[in-house]
Order: C-alpha cells, then sequence, then structure tokens
C-alpha cells in the first residue's frame, strides 16, 4: 500500500464568482476530515493555510485535543484523529512533507485525464509514489492546482446532477472509495 | 426504488458515560446532512428533537437557506437541500411521515440481526415499505431505538477497529453505500 495523506487548501481556492481567493479555516473541517483520515488509515492530514494566523488557530485546536488541553481528558478518542494533522503554508510543503508526493485531485465538475475510482484504488496498492489527496474548500481548488495535478479522481454524483456535498461528506465518500473495506458491503 | 429518507436524531441517544441523554443542535449536521440527502436522492431528512427551542433554531436554519432569508441570494444551491429538511419531536413522528417507514439503524459496533450493504442496496429497489436510515447524534443510538429498529446495517470500518466517524462523515459514507453510483468506480 502506498502512503496516503490529505490535504484541505484554503489557497488557491475559487470563490462564488470564480475569482482566486483564501478561505478561512472551519474547526469541523479539521475535525471530520482528520476522523476520517484516521479511520481509513491517512498517514498525515495537511491543512494548507498561507496566513499565519490561521495556522496558528489550526495549530491550538490539535493542542486542546493532543496536548494538555482540556479536549484529551473530555474525548480521548480525537487524540488518534489529531495527531495526524499537519499546518502548512502552502500544497508544494504539503506534496514534500508527504514524501514527495503525487498530486490527485477532485471536482464537482468531470475533468480530462480522470482516472476512475477502481483504477485508482488499484494504483494506491502498487508500489507507486505516495499519494496526496487534494480537497478545496470554497468553490473547489483553482484551476493552476488542478493543472499541477498527476490525476484527477471522477466527480462524486448521487442520482442526478446535483453534487454540492459539503468538503468533509467529499472528503468522507472519497477515502471509503478508495481504501474502505468492500468486504463489509 | 423505496422512497428513501433519513433521521438524524438528538434524542434518546447515549453520552460518553453510556446513559440516556439530550444533545444539541450542529449547524453544520443540517447543512452537511441535508446537501448528502439532495446528493443521493433521500426525500425527507428529519431532524428530531424533544425540545420546542432547539426545533425552532432548525427550523430558522432552514428558512434563512431556503424561504425569504438571505441565504438563499447568498448559496442558492442549498436551497435545494435544506429544502428537504423536516424538523419532528420524536422518532415516531418521523417514521410515521416517512409513509410508515421500517427503521434501519447503524453503529460503530456491530450487531445481531446485521444485513450486508449489498443486501441493503438490493432491499431499497425491491417494492417493500419506505426505508428510514436512523443516525444517532452524542455517543449514538439509544438501546431501545436499536432494538425496536426492523434492521442494522454493518459499522463502517477502515483499515482497522478505528471507528469514530463525525455522524456528517458516516452519514455521506452510508448513503454512497446504499444509493451511490457505482459504474462511475
Amino acid at each position: 500500500m502506498r502512503r496516503l495523506s490529505v490535504a484541505l487548501v484554503h489557497h488557491p481556492v475559487v470563490g462564488r464568482d470564480g475569482a482566486v481567493m483564501t478561505t478561512t479555516v472551519t474547526n469541523l473541517d479539521v475535525h471530520d476530515i482528520a476522523r476520517s483520515a484516521r479511520t481509513f488509515g491517512v498517514s498525515d492530514y495537511f491543512v494548507v493555510h498561507p496566513i499565519e494566523a490561521q495556522r496558528a488557530l489550526v495549530a491550538r485546536i490539535v493542542a486542546h485535543w493532543t496536548g494538555d488541553g482540556r479536549g484529551l481528558s473530555r474525548i480521548p478518542d480525537r487524540e488518534p484523529a489529531l495527531s495526524r494533522v499537519r499546518v502548512v503554508a502552502t500544497l508544494a510543503d504539503a506534496c514534500t512533507a508527504a514524501g514527495d508526493a503525487e498530486m490527485w485531485t477532485t471536482a464537482a465538475r468531470p475533468r480530462a485525464r480522470s482516472i476512475s475510482f477502481d483504477d485508482a484504488r488499484a494504483h494506491l496498492r502498487d508500489d507507486g509514489r505516495p499519494v496526496l489527496l487534494v480537497l478545496g474548500t470554497g468553490w473547489g481548488l483553482a484551476d493552476d492546482v488542478m493543472e499541477r495535478a498527476d490525476a484527477h479522481l471522477p466527480p462524486i454524483l448521487g442520482v442526478d446532477t446535483y453534487n454540492h456535498l459539503s468538503v468533509r461528506a467529499a472528503a468522507a465518500i472519497l477515502l471509503d472509495r478508495l481504501v474502505g473495506d468492500r468486504c463489509a458491503r
């Protein structure tokens, strides 16, 4: 199994109008994706933010649940999840720290050069480079991130064309599709 | 396809110590599960709370994004999701409103009488009664809810025994496993 990491990008992402922007940190993004990451054996969960004060906020959330913060004694189950969070300034930093990883992206719209989930599952089991699954906040990753990606996963579709999943829900489904236990089905 | 609804239960659920309790509403539970419900064709998303002021809070959140609230013009994509939210006082009310539905539950621990996800997918495509997928907040559904259930889905397992997913992540994965588009894989 290749090493699998996840990155949640707050910049560069696009806003409602399609312009490149920076989003603020959402507390439950830190918790939910860390818990999903731990459940599915993700080695590192990178929270990517260019603003120092926002990185400090994430570090403080993590310390509350892992270090000598009061959260650790209140809900000890959060420690194995939150301890996988790494706070970095840029996506390039995340790629390097993930072991010079390939970048796999996903988006609500279909892209050229996309690989199926079945192929992606198989690739994760070959001897290739580590993989960084890159998720965008806001209205999704900026085009230049998409263009630098090594592979695109297909959009998660339900019953029709509505696919406005939260990034927390999308991360959970992606990890289940990529590494979830299919025998339990 | 049978009619499929989801219920998020705030009472009766258990707390950290195993005692039956009532949890408070989390804003992102309303949003995330509504967005996942809309994506996967769920007809109704019941938020179950015995306290009137908490039900009023959920109704106010929904109105902000669907009625004449400011949310509708800011993020119109939320309307098709949040408009599926129904606010009810008891799980029995949800069952009735879901069309005298069967109750299917899920839990982090394995249960007797559980059906596989493959069987559950097949059942949803037969001509049986409507199905209400019942999710617990806090540390999960109280035992008497589990005992009244018509079927139990297996726990969502990742790579080992850690399965402390958020209810938002669990709902997303369950709906994907039950009705997601498997061809896209």
